[in-house]
């Protein structure tokens, strides 16, 4: 049961945005402008850090509904989430996401964990500045989305077909879609 | 020296604002909602606890960033912070202040910690659902900004003009002055 009252029958995040619509515009702009704007990392990239992030930090809400933008976004190797889930160095993902997902996992933690030798491997791998300050903020980013979901004690679902939905928006039509009507956000990855 | 190419001299959030301006405009939007928008809490309570949760998380550039707006917004009572900071249970703080500061460290180690014996407790002693609420978005933001910040190893200043310089602007003008004309935020506490 949620620490506060909330919107009855919404999930996670969302029941925090239809109730605090001041704070709910910004964090949806920000979701977008890392998650869907423009990035040396695809979305697929973006939102397989997103989800590794949550899922470190153990936060069902996101780590589901970010699984699901992921595999809406990977299409026929939607497999990979899975696999970068319970071991991302032997998952069938680039030597850079490797790198880069050794990154988010340090920021997660603590932002000073990172050294020179991480980001150089990421550099040796293909990282560009851009691939790494965006692993770093979108790390970040969702260590507050996950904080702020589960401080509250908001509703985490049970049913998958919710967070299907909530991939298919997202990937579909971007963060705030539900909020709003805006430009569809390029699906390439 | 920080993990990729920043502008030189600026430092801590600021010269990541600076470099990236897509994520800027919503960083700030949001700083802005949630520190100097509509709220229960005064603009200095919300300061107290951005610190706070900084000050945790060992990141130097926010915790001397926002203790300087918190000092320049509580004029007379600026010895408050550094005792907060040292010890808040026997700092000259209301009593739901300290039950939302141990709700604030607790999102700020992980969300799912927050018990409803610590949210009866802030309540108990006046805190309504928005201050609650907000308490946790704070917290959550915060270990969003300190982790961005640290994560990119961005310059910390050691000289203490520059946080007043920042405590200054922030206080008078609100988060994002530095990058738009725009509204004064209400200074009331």
């Amino acid at each position: 049961m949620p620490h506060i009252p909330l919107p009855e029958g919404e999930p996670g995040i969302v029941s925090l945005m239809v109730a605090f619509r001041e704070s709910e515009k910004p964090l949806n702009a920000l979701g977008q402008a890392v998650m869907c704007g423009p990035s040396s990392l695809t979305r697929a990239e973006r939102e397989l850090i997103a989800t590794y992030v949550s899922h470190g930090n153990q936060c069902r809400f996101c780590t589901n509904s970010h699984a699901a933008v992921a595999r809406r976004l990977l299409g026929p190797r939607a497999d990979i989430v899975s696999q970068v889930l319970s071991d991302p160095e032997s998952a069938p993902i680039s030597d850079k996401m490797k790198a880069l997902l050794v990154i988010a996992d340090k920021v997660r933690r603590d932002g000073r964990l990172v050294t020179p030798e991480d980001v150089a491997r990421a550099r040796a791998a293909g990282a560009d500045d851009k691939a790494i300050h965006d692993t770093v903020l979108i790390a970040a980013m969702f260590c507050m989305f996950n904080r702020y979901v589960d401080g509250l004690a908001t509703w985490t679902p049970e049913d998958p077909s919710v967070y299907e939905a909530i991939g298919e928006r997202i990937a579909t039509k971007g963060y705030g879609s539900r909020f709003r009507e805006g430009p569809t956000p390029p699906m390439a990855e």
